[in-house]
């Protein structure tokens, strides 16, 4: 049996993690000028290789756990990239995983300590590899999915104001959202919660904080925003 | 610079096509038995290797083509499958492709000697490997994309009746479908045409044939079913 597989090519598969969150306000994507070849010098996405004894999932966790410490973060894969030439040094087809998170649960010396920069996504630096393709596809990725899925709330703090929300929206959608409608919509949603706590740091009357409940989320069968 | 890589492992990359069509007015997909290991006996997708110097996608249309005949079929990716023991023989990552065609278009002598079956979705046989896995994602794929896409079209033949393309969306959506409302949205479709054919196959008084033009669907920025 050995002998059918023998005569095929083996390949290095690596795993990249796209990992967005919103920083200073902006859809922004973590980052890292690489020290080191291949593409020295250019930025790029937070990677690693696909090991013998660990499943795609697995490397991309891991990936993800070393940069930011945390486990148990929502990702979902983008697909995989498999240009003969995308890695310069050797044949590498890599898989991208997407992960979503509130930029506030990081270790901002862990972040220094990896060189991770958060890096608005309308002003992205020259990246090495195809890793400006892998970005590309995860944004269409989320922007198709955030209307009638719960992603865009695992990229907002436990409590946030509709103005927040409003504004991930316009983010993710690239467009500008009708604001009467949008907040007469996230009113009518039974997962959107208000809370009896108001925000004061954007002006003196405040704004009233919501939270997200996953419970009522998780039995709504057809969510739709 | 070498060392980089070389304390990494390197796998085996495979590529599985989905090949869905209509045949016998049920949504399939082609199979085949096994005739040799890992797998003997069991039924499975058309696979194969990619090597170091072919591009994924470059494999997956050399399988589809080796099978089919055919170039140029529309394919889109379905993921990357990298659970440690998929394969019961070595570590194979596996990327699979989700192929839609008619199936009129397929050479039936080509198909036999491939031992290539038409299988229906609804009566899968016991499946080696994570083909199951694949086929499940692709159809939930498929849903999906099915209202804002052009996907529906690629599966029926050049000509087809209302009733046929309802019968479509309704096998691929899993639920039946208003009729009434079902046509008078298709007839305000700009991309699908009535012809001067009818079809006489199915009643006496038969049924207009329509066809989908590619072209003002290609010039409708937000098509929409």
């Amino acid at each position: 049996m050995t002998e059918y597989y023998k005569s095929h090519s083996r390949l290095y598969v690596g795993v990249d993690c796209i990992i967005f969150g919103i920083k200073d306000g902006r859809l922004s994507v973590l980052l890292t000028r690489r020290a080191f070849e291949p593409e020295k010098g250019k930025w790029s996405l937070f990677g690693g290789f696909c090991e013998a004894d660990e499943s795609l999932d697995a490397a991309a966790e891991r990936v993800l756990r070393e940069l930011t410490g945390l486990s148990n973060i929502y990702m979902n894969q983008v697909g995989a990239f498999g240009a003969v030439d995308r890695d310069p040094g050797e044949r590498v087809v890599s898989v991208s995983y997407c992960a979503l998170l509130n930029s506030d649960d990081l270790d901002p010396k862990l972040l220094r300590e990896h060189g991770a920069v958060w890096t608005d996504l309308e002003a992205l630096p020259e990246l090495g590899f195809d890793h400006l393709l892998m970005i590309d596809k995860a944004r269409e990725n989320l922007r198709q999915r955030i209307m009638s899925t719960s992603v865009a709330f695992r990229l907002l703090p436990p409590f946030f104001t509709l103005t927040q929300l409003q504004s991930l929206f316009e983010l993710v959608l690239g467009q500008t959202v009708d604001k009467r409608n949008f907040r007469k919509r996230a009113l009518e949603n039974a997962a959107i919660e208000a809370t009896d706590m108001i925000d004061k740091t954007g002006s003196r009357r405040g704004a009233r904080l919501y939270r997200f409940n996953w419970e009522t989320f998780s039995r709504s069968s057809n969510f739709k925003f």
